[in-house]
């Protein structure tokens, strides 16, 4: 079931990328914006659309959020290979902004699609006033310096720490760079529906600290081929990671707890949850 | 009139930047976003407390979307300044964020601000859902891909184009690089009142080119000194700008004639527009 749906999910997002971005003027900045929106596993648009379906949300007015938070993540990851912060050539098997076009092009692409995705996120087919400002004004705390750029920050200023991280420390790094956006995705569905946000953003902060696990675990022994990135910088770098800090055996059996503290938080759906259990089961079982 | 709201403005929105700013987490990245927030002239949240002053909305609403501008006006001034885009050293007469920090620092930094902005503009202090969706959706496209980023974009497009560009194309340029915020910043007084926008938008695009002329001639005549920023750089690289096009007189003269036309939006506020005539008037006289 998760499979299918997510598949399918990814493929609606593209063709309601393709209606928002083809209108825009054709430059240099908008066909980077296109380059930029195009493959990934659309893991957050996903958990936006199935915690909508789940909650009985019209797709049409879900389809804006995910779309958004796809935008989002581009952004993020335009931006993160640039040579002033992570210097990555490769992404998603591809040439990086920076590389394919220039570094200029990279940060006003990224810039651009940080602004697209509040415009998404708030777009009138959203639904009501409150319902859109809700999602702008928490997808804008998610994404900022209490949320994903704190975590970036804190990451930066590890880089120059005199100690490696602690596990409380690498915990709170990661629930920003990643975990908080992963949970603006599954409350999503919560918010377009006007109901509680608090069972999914406990699913959510499961799944997003055992995806981080999972991704260091990749980073560790994946294959660069398939993950379509390099791997083992944070290692050659001496940075801790979930993996350097409890060992690998350690950091599977964390990582299948979260899986099984994720699958708890859901039980107040029910079996209508079942496909966001599999996709909490799938992010410690990828292999990119 | 004028100067003194001017400067009591600035004040107060200095004043919401402490507030906001200064609970986030002490690292290099919020101490940047802190140092980007200071100083400047502050015209766009003038423009935004200004049109809400004359439409009668609450000061203590108008000045989360005033802050709101002058955040996103910061973050395009530190990634504007960057070396793989203007390359400046001097803003606002000091360091620039990639000087005083590096490159890194101010991107995230300008990413951050650009999520405070919208944070800001969406404030639920701002009103009530509709307006507040209203007020973030509008600035999300005042700031992308066809609004201020277009104009960067075009303007890059134009550094490799074969011929100058033409009045006409230099026109939607700025339009798109200055006037999209500038004109977001008028508006929002009517966006905050559940008035119309229409009378303001014509004020605001009139008063956007005449900003954009003037700096042009600033940029030809002005002390480096005083405007706190390196002079004569589209000069030297042989870029059109309104003076090359029009010539240092027939810029003033335009530019006086798009003073006037900003007067005459306002006459359905009648004399409660004074301040705001006044703004139009100090655009094409000031020295920085």
């Amino acid at each position: 079931m998760f499979a299918d749906r997510l598949a399918g999910d990814a493929r609606r997002i593209q063709a309601h990328f393709d209606q928002v971005l083809g209108p825009l003027d054709d430059l240099p900045v908008t066909r980077a914006m296109r380059y930029a929106c195009e493959g990934g596993k659309r893991l957050r648009g996903f958990l936006v659309l199935e915690s909508a379906r789940m909650l009985g949300v019209d797709p049409a007015r879900a389809i804006w959020p995910a779309t958004g938070i796809e935008a989002l993540h581009a952004y993020s990851l335009v931006h993160d290979d640039l040579p002033c912060m992570d210097d990555d050539d490769l992404r998603r098997g591809r040439p990086t902004v920076h590389v394919k076009w220039d570094e200029g092009i990279a940060v006003l692409a990224g810039d651009a699609l940080q602004a697209l995705a509040f415009e998404l996120a708030g777009h009138p087919d959203c639904g009501d006033g409150a319902v859109r400002a809700d999602l702008v004004l928490s997808l804008a705390r998610a994404s900022g310096a209490r949320g994903m750029v704190l975590g970036q920050a804190l990451d930066i200023a590890a880089e120059t720490a005199e100690m490696p991280l602690t596990l409380e420390q690498i915990t709170r790094l990661q629930a920003g760079k990643t975990g908080a956006l992963i949970e603006w995705s599954a409350c999503a569905g919560a918010r377009l529906a006007g109901a509680e946000t608090a069972p999914l953003s406990r699913f959510a902060t499961a799944l997003g600290l055992a995806f981080q696990i999972a991704d260091d675990i990749l980073d560790e022994e994946g294959d660069a081929e398939k993950a379509g990135k390099r791997l083992r910088k944070d290692a050659e770098a001496g940075k801790a990671t979930f993996v350097s800090l409890l060992g690998l055996s350690g950091a599977r059996t964390r990582a299948a707890e979260l899986v099984e503290e994720a699958g708890a938080a859901l039980e107040p759906y029910g079996a209508a949850a079942e496909c966001l259990r599999q996709a909490a089961r799938f992010v410690i079982s990828r292999d990119s």
